[in-house]
């Protein structure tokens, strides 16, 4: 009995792997997209969306047989319960990884306005903060969430300076604004997937130290 | 033990009407804030946030606590699962009503742009979603919870409509951009509001007929 609930779970983690392994693969290419400012990849990630809205229901559902099978308490309860929340954190990651292409492909009609450097940062980040999330999940380890928590302050910052940045182009040449108004998205689309990664960490510190650190300012683990 | 138990359900409904009515409110008074520029009021809004967050992780326990308790399956354990994802929903619209207050209190240090007619409507439309999103979650109302998906175009085309409005200032008159581009992210607030109740709508959908409509246009109901 125990061998086969063990056995359930490990395919659930298996299959929340995946899914966040999609999710990361969208948000870089999405910004791929953007840099190379190639419409066929944006529309590649486009249509690759429902994918990972599949992943989101079934991982739900194997996550609810779970439950009314083995009916868990204690950990192997509260693991699942948060797998659920954090799932449906995942699927809005893949539906921002669509935003950032959408606003791609309107950027790739016109004329470049800057070279990105800030961006592909912001982007980078936010796909480490996504995979150490679930890894800090996977391995139950809640000083790897906290350390999560703390990176998202680097990609706060970095939004608020591409968006002071852009904010000048506008000023200085109204030309800009709608191009500029399309990258101030994309760096709070980046900014909110950034975000989700703090939601999951979160959770996961809850569900180790029975701790709430959402809601809060994070600190970071004291050494 | 049943009677306990459906009283324990009923316990947990009334604690989620409690969550989503301080929602509302916060909603609705953020929008009077930015209409009066009452930084005040903003301020006791952004103060209030943390009883909304201490609802999200007292309901969320109450959930587990009756999962281990009562080892529901079928109905039971469909609506207590819903219920975790729901308070998450509930926990951001608070957050983006926080969101809203903090332009507010930016915008009431500058000269005014222009009367607000379209976001009081948004606002409006928004709390209603919400309103009866959680009605059609309580009731277990799959049709009231289809007409709220639908309800839903008509704040994504409020949002594009301010969108563009205010883009036609920027462009005629720079000086009004650091304003504007304020006004485009409460209108992307209240929409992303109007998002999260779309989201509870498709889970109410899904719990009561076990059909999918999230990751899907809404259709309206058959009659």
């Amino acid at each position: 009995m125990a061998a086969q609930r063990d056995q359930d779970l490990d395919k659930l983690k298996e299959n929340i792997l995946k899914m966040g392994g999609a999710v990361e693969d969208a948000i870089k290419k999405s910004i791929k997209a953007l840099v190379d400012r190639d419409c066929v990849l944006a529309q590649i990630v486009i249509a690759g969306d429902p994918v990972i809205n599949a992943f989101d229901v079934e991982i739900e559902e194997e996550c609810i047989r779970f439950i009314a099978l083995w009916q868990p308490t204690g950990s192997n309860l509260r693991f699942v319960t948060t797998a659920i929340k954090i799932i449906t954190d995942l699927e809005r990651m893949g539906d921002l990884a669509v935003d950032i292409c959408e606003r791609a492909v309107e950027l790739c009609i016109e004329p470049p306005l800057k070279p990105y450097i800030d961006l592909p940062r912001m982007a980078e980040a936010s796909q480490k903060m996504l995979k150490e999330s679930l890894d800090a999940f996977l391995k139950g380890d809640a000083d790897l969430a906290v350390r999560v928590c703390v990176a998202d302050d680097f990609i706060d910052n970095l939004n608020q300076q591409i968006f002071n940045e852009l904010l000048l182009y506008m000023i200085k040449d109204p030309q800009t604004i709608s191009r500029a108004v399309r990258l101030t998205a994309i760096a709070k689309y980046l900014e909110r997937i950034a975000d989700h990664s703090t939601n999951i960490a979160e959770m996961v510190v809850y569900m180790v130290k029975g701790k709430v650190i959402r809601h809060m300012a994070c600190e970071p683990p004291r050494t």
